[in-house]
């Protein structure tokens, strides 16, 4: 199956991811068959829009009865490319984001398999990673890294005003795909995919909504 | 100034997050005066729409001048709330999310202060978080921590399973905002300020892309 990406929205995905969640959850709890009233339920979505949403990727279901639960779940994650796994090089240490890979690598979907960490500086070169069983290596050495290990992702979380530098290096390395985790936005040609994480402006959004809308107080 | 939540985009706050961290940067490179044209050219964002959103909060410029660096961070953290302290519980531990927090807690902005941790099960009570000098303690006593240390945003990072019914809690405990970093959505009454945070949805457009998208290889 070829889509554009143009074709399919990004408030597609992420309903799809939610779909996957949901799934999963119902999985262990042993349900079989499960029709959209119940994703939607579960969901907050419309059990429209959700037909609407499967019916898009081919239709897994049968009317009346529902969908297969372990059907949907596998044929999401195909979709969503969960089936597959992602070498992935991580570079750079200095964001706090990148610790909880140090301490604990489940941050990310199990599709992203980090395969080598590259840091900027000279002090932290060779030492070793024991929960990833890597050792961390110069950036110089990107472009053998990325082609010996058929790396298509990089996780960027390098200090904001190397962003751009290091995603540069990055795609001339031939990545295809970068998570950036660096509060600022870097630019790339068309046909590498960007996924822009910035933690801070998650909790903005809170912040500003709390400062500005009035609230009553409900401690007496 | 008070601002209806409805008045102001989601799209807008981004933005503004965005041009704290450009000026942030500015400041750090001795820059004092900035115009719309140089924060354009870093953060991609055209400068008649720099000067559009800036001008709804009140204009900080001068006409052919430009802007003091120094001001407008300062009056771009008001507006998002940063000149606040903001209390907050952090319910659950199970997540992965949380580990940064106990290894390194400026994942989140600093006006974020994390001033009380729950978690649901027992066998965590009572230890010692050293780096937030806090000791876990139970969902029981969930009313008198929020009021006793006027807590307003909690974060919740509890198996997806237990978000909603941890979320009301907190609710009827008196919350007004929750991050949610668990990867089900919850549900609030209106007046409570709410920011889903997905991880794997984040990684999901990129998989996505890199699934559905051709892409010529470029190791050669």
């Amino acid at each position: 199956m070829f889509i554009s990406r143009e074709d399919i929205s990004r408030l597609t995905i992420q309903r799809m991811v939610l779909y996957h969640s949901v799934l999963k959850l119902m999985q262990e709890e042993g349900i079989t068959v499960c029709i959209s009233k119940e994703l939607g339920r579960r969901t907050g979505i419309s059990p429209h829009l959700i037909r609407k949403d499967l019916a898009y990727f081919g239709g897994f279901g049968t009317k009346g009865v529902g969908y297969e639960t372990d059907y949907l779940f596998r044929r999401i994650e195909e979709i969503l490319g969960y089936d597959t796994s992602w070498n992935t090089v991580l570079v750079g240490l200095d964001m706090p984001t990148v610790v909880p890979v140090m301490c604990y690598s489940r941050l990310w979907p199990e599709a992203i398999k980090i395969v080598a960490i590259i840091d900027l500086g000279k002090k932290n070169q060779g030492m070793a990673v024991h929960n990833l069983g890597l050792t961390i290596e110069p950036i110089e050495n990107i472009k053998d890294i990325i082609c010996s290990r058929k790396i298509t992702i990089g996780i960027l979380a390098v200090p904001p005003s190397y962003a751009q530098k290091t995603a540069n290096q990055l795609i001339r390395a031939g990545i295809k795909g970068i998570v950036n985790f660096s509060s600022f936005p870097i630019f790339a040609p068309e046909d590498i995919a960007i996924t822009q994480v910035n933690m801070t402006s998650m909790f903005s959004q809170l912040t500003f909504d709390l400062k500005h809308v009035a609230t009553n107080g409900s401690c007496s």
